[in-house]
C-alpha cells in the first residue's frame, strides 16, 4: 500500500530532494504493475531475501534505496521462519549487497515501526525510550534498525529509519491485522458498510495517515545525513488519539448515521494486544529535522476523504 | 578464558543451581583439553555458526547451554564479516537448532556485554537506558539479546542474557584489545615488568573480576525464569573506578615499585575509544535478582593474587 503511494508520488512529481529521477526499479514478492512514468521505470516480482536479485537491483547504483518489504506483523507472528527469512534476512542481504559494492553509498530509507517498543510506556514516549519488542515483527525491526546503524557508520551505506506510527485511514478491504479496526471503523461507515469495533472506546494509540507516511519517507530521502549525528533511527510524528476520537471524528463527516454502522462486538483477544501498544510519543528529533504528522484525527479523515473518495 | 574458569568450576562442584551435572560438553575454535571431570566429559574443536555441528551438540537436549562464543570487540571491528559470521549467525543457528526440537526448552544463558550501550550517557545508566551500540561487536550482541528475547517469549528456549562489565584483572599475556591496559596496568607490575597506559588517570570504566563473570554465568543458570518477567536481559552489577584507582589498588598491595612500572604514554586513539564507554550503571535488576560483584577495585585486585597468583 505505502510503496505504491510512494511511487504515485514520485512519478508524479518526476524529482526526490529537488533531483530529478532518471531510473526506478521497482521489486516486490507481487505482481505490480509498471508505473507509467516520464523516467525509465521498471518492475520486477521477486524475493529481496534472495541475494542475487537483491545484487542485480543495485548494480546500477541508485542514489536512493527505500526498502518496505516486510511480512507484516500478524503473519510474522503466525510464521516465524517466513517473518524473520524476510524482515530480517531480506534487510541483511540488501544491506550486505550495497556494503559490498565499493565507493558506493547509497541513502537507505528503512521502514521501521513503532512495534520496536514494548511495555511498561511512559504516558508519552522519549527519543530515547529502550526498544523492547513484544513481537518477532518487532523484533525483527529493531534489528534492522541495529544493522542500519552499523553499516551507516561504517560508511557502508547512508541509513535513515523512520518508525511508522499506525497508518490510518487505509485504503482497500478490511485485513486480519490486530489494528485492522482502527481504520475500519471509519472507512466500512463512510462506504455505507458496517464495522466492528473490538475495544472500548477509550483505547488511545498512535497515527498518521498514508499520505503522511509518504512524505515521511521522501523526507527521509532527502534529509542531510550530517544532522543525524550517527543516530539513524527517528520515531515519526503522529496523532494521539482515542478510539472516541475516531468516531467523533467520522461524525464530523457523515452524521450520526454513519457512526451508527459502527458495531460494538468486544474482542477480549484483540484488546489484550492493543492494550500493550504505545499511544503517544515525543518525537522531537524528528520534529526538529522537519518531518510532520496530522494534528487531529479530523485532518486524518479528510486526507481519507481527499486521497481515496477524491472529495 | 571466561569459558575455561567456568568449566573448572563446574568440574569442581559437580552440579549447578544444586542439581548434579551428569555431562558436558564444550566446544571451541580452538583446541581445548577434555576436562578430568566427575562426570562424563567431552571437548570438540568445531565452529558455532555451523548448523550440523550445533544440531550435533544440542541433540542429547542439555538442560543448559552457556553461549559464550564471540568474536571479540577489536577482532569484530576489524574483521567485519568474520564478527556477524560468528557473533550473530552463530547465535541464531544455536537459537534456532534448539527452536527446532520439540519439547526442549533449556536455559540459555547468553554473555552479552556493555557494549551494547553508547553515549550520551547519564552519569549512572539505569536498567531502562536505550542500547546504541557504537561497534559492530555491540551491535551483534544487541541483536543476539533481540533473539533471545524473542525466542524466549516464543518458550522456545528460556534464555538470560548478562551484560558482562569489563573483565579486568584478566590473566594471561597482554592483548590487543583497546580496554588491555585497564588489566595491564595492575598484572604486568605484578609480575615486575612494565605496562604502558594509553589514557588519563581519571578515566572512569565500569569492572568485575573474572571470578564474578563466572558467579553470574552460574547464577543466570540457575536464577528462576519467572522472576525476569519477559526481560530478559540483565545488566550486571560491577566496580566503577577510574585508573587512579586502579594504580591505588595496585599501590595498597604492592607498593610504589610496582606503580613506578606503568609507563603513562597517552595514545589519542586509544583514548578516545575509551572516553565512549560506559563509566556507571545502576544495576538494581540484577542486584535484586541476587547477582553480585565486587565493592572497590582492591578487592579485584585481591582476587587476582588469589585467583591467578595463589597468594
Amino acid at each position: 500500500m505505502l510503496g505504491g503511494k510512494l511511487v504515485e508520488r514520485l512519478v508524479r512529481e518526476g524529482s526526490l530532494g529537488g533531483v530529478s529521477i532518471s531510473a526506478l526499479s521497482l521489486v516486490d514478492v507481487v505482481e505490480v504493475s509498471r508505473p507509467e512514468a516520464p523516467f525509465a521505470a521498471g518492475a520486477i516480482v521477486a524475493d529481496i531475501a534472495d541475494r542475487e536479485v537483491v545484487a542485480d537491483l543495485v548494480a546500477h547504483r541508485p542514489d536512493v534505496v527505500f526498502h518496505l518489504a516486510a511480512v507484516v506483523s500478524g503473519e510474522a507472528e503466525a510464521d516465524m521462519a517466513t517473518g524473520y527469512r524476510v524482515n530480517l534476512d531480506g534487510a541483511r542481504s540488501l544491506f550486505d549487497t550495497i556494503a559490498g559494492i565499493d565507493g558506493y553509498c547509497p541513502r537507505l530509507v528503512f521502514s521501521s515501526s513503532i512495534a520496536v517498543f514494548g511495555p511498561p510506556f511512559p504516558d508519552s514516549i522519549g527519543d530515547d525510550h529502550p526498544t523492547a519488542p513484544q513481537t518477532s515483527y518487532g523484533t525483527q525491526k529493531a534489528i534492522g534498525e541495529l544493522l542500519l546503524a552499523d553499516y551507516s557508520r561504517r560508511g557502508l551505506l547512508d541509513g535513515v529509519a523512520i518508525r511508522l506510527p499506525t497508518i490510518c485511514v487505509r485504503p482497500g478491504r478490511p485485513n486480519r491485522a490486530a489494528s485492522g479496526f482502527f481504520s475500519s471503523i471509519i472507512r466500512e461507515p463512510l462506504h455505507g458498510e458496517v464495522a466492528v469495533l473490538p475495544v472500548p472506546d477509550d483505547t488511545r494509540h498512535w497515527f498518521a495517515s498514508p499520505r503522511s507516511a509518504v512524505e515521511f519517507l521522501l523526507h527521509a530521502a532527502a534529509l542531510d545525513g550530517d544532522l543525524l549525528g550517527g543516530r539513524r533511527c527517528l520515531t515519526m510524528p503522529g496523532v494521539s488519539a482515542t478510539v472516541a476520537d475516531e468516531i467523533e471524528a467520522l461524525r464530523a463527516v457523515a452524521g450520526d448515521e454513519a457512526v451508527e454502522l459502527i458495531r460494538r462486538e468486544p474482542d477480549e483477544a484483540i484488546a489484550r494486544i492493543v492494550s500493550g501498544w504505545p499511544h503517544r510519543f515525543e518525537p522531537h528529533r524528528a520534529l526538529d529535522l522537519g518531518f510532520h504528522a496530522e494534528q487531529s484525527f479530523d485532518e486524518i479523515v479528510r486526507i481519507y476523504l481527499e486521497d481515496e473518495l477524491g472529495s
